[in-house]
């Protein structure tokens, strides 16, 4: 008997993902979205959100650590850390890996993801018994607009700028995020593909810099998410987020040194998608 | 009624992709394989071989533009070019932007992909009525293997390593290509993902090591590859292809001189890969 394929429906997508499923290890409703896990040969554990395919075991690391890695480097040594979203717990994890981080605010929505990664992905959750670790089940929009000065690094882990999304990525979340950043804190958010959403990814950038002093992207290539070249926009209240502050002393398997500095995008490129090209 | 969906057949990826097929425009048996091209609204008209997805109108200028202005930009003047497969002439349209080539030689095996190329996508074989050009009904092994200290550049633009393409990523076709260059030629290959090709990849760079004194990888993102993170293995007689030699002369989508050494990947990844990682 064949096995059983998953066929992606990313509505942002103009090319379409499938996967052989080999077991659904979990299939069920959590209060705001549709969750399934699978296990596949070569990926191992898929978890999909709506229909669209949020990580895979064997590739999130290239998306988590970028993801992490690059402020936490960047900046001189965060303390505090909020995560929005990130129910999987990925990026979590790398951030933990930073002796100096003393506390990691976990803020989602949909506590269902948490519960399913505790118990189906333990190479992802592994972050939550942590004593630092704080999760709080509400809308990060809510909690960053009353959190004053007390955070080094926000960043935002979140599904496509799409329903409870969408709000991660307007003017008013960045002004909230800056205000609840310290005086050297850094906001960074995943911001899809620069192959397929070149609009939002400007967009994003353009109203960063109307809040930020310093605002950058930088890029890394995902396997498993439609249209790949993935961006991540950074926004720094005081240093430059291009360079490495701090030596690496986390184990990681693609984030390194020289890695953070060749994920910023060359200037033709960064240029070209600002002019509208 | 909604679309028809083309559902790709890879048998390399791990993840397949499907895409909306608006109009088939041309399906046709040649000599050696399954040729179909179709409209799609997003992507433009999307050239498939066997079942695979060669290029689409919409992103093809990635791949064709890296292929073909990373050797061209850092040999000093290549007046000689010969292009392994690329029978839809879309690296052939780069190779001639360069005034100081004057013979462009395309070897292909299967003339029924020029034919489709210049009835059906003339944005890519616009090079074909080109004085420069000669085309060669051949097997590029067999036509290196008589071609001695004839060209600059020689690129081998050619489907996946199955079948008739196999033995293009073999030791004694790199040894061919090296005596068919002059001492300053250089030798470039489209060699597959760098998520999903690791084992053959690296083989090839350890294989092009015993041949050629200077050997590098570069890597281009395209969205309608699987894997997308997509490598080019590039000799060496004499001088390092990393570097531009000639100033940017022809238009560009996304090749630049920043782009060109950005394509070079950070030393830690290039030692991960190569150690086995």
């Amino acid at each position: 008997m064949p096995p059983e394929r998953f066929h992606e429906e990313d509505p942002f997508a103009p090319v379409q993902y499938s996967y052989d499923v080999d077991a659904v290890v979990c299939r069920r409703r959590t209060r705001h979205q549709d969750l399934m896990i699978f296990d596949n040969a070569y990926w191992g554990r898929v978890l999909v959100l709506d229909g669209v395919v949020q990580l895979t075991e064997r590739d999130e690391y290239f998306y988590h650590e970028m993801l992490a890695h690059v402020p936490a480097h960047a900046h001189p040594a965060p303390a505090d850390v909020v995560i929005v979203g990130g129910g999987d717990g990925g990026t979590l994890r790398e951030i933990l890996k930073h002796s100096c981080v003393q506390r990691a605010v976990l803020v989602e929505l949909d506590l269902g993801v948490v519960e399913a990664s505790k118990e189906f992905l333990p190479t992802l959750s592994s972050g939550f018994s942590d004593p630092r670790v704080e999760v709080v089940e509400m809308d990060g929009v809510e909690y960053l607009a009353a959190a004053r000065g007390q955070f080094d690094l926000a960043i935002v882990d979140s599904t496509d700028p799409v329903g409870p999304a969408e709000a991660l990525f307007g003017s008013p979340f960045f002004e909230s995020a800056f205000s609840a950043l310290k005086p050297e804190g850094m906001f960074v958010a995943q911001t899809e593909s620069l192959h397929f959403h070149r609009d939002f990814v400007r967009d994003v950038q353009r109203r960063l810099t109307q809040v930020f002093p310093v605002v950058r992207l930088y890029t890394v290539p995902v396997a498993t998410y439609a249209g790949n070249w993935w961006t991540f926009s950074i926004a720094s209240r005081a240093h430059d987020p291009g360079e490495p502050r701090r030596k690496l002393e986390v184990a990681t398997r693609y984030y390194a040194e020289d890695v953070h500095r060749h994920a910023f995008l060359p200037q033709s490129v960064y240029t070209r998608l600002m002019a509208g090209d």
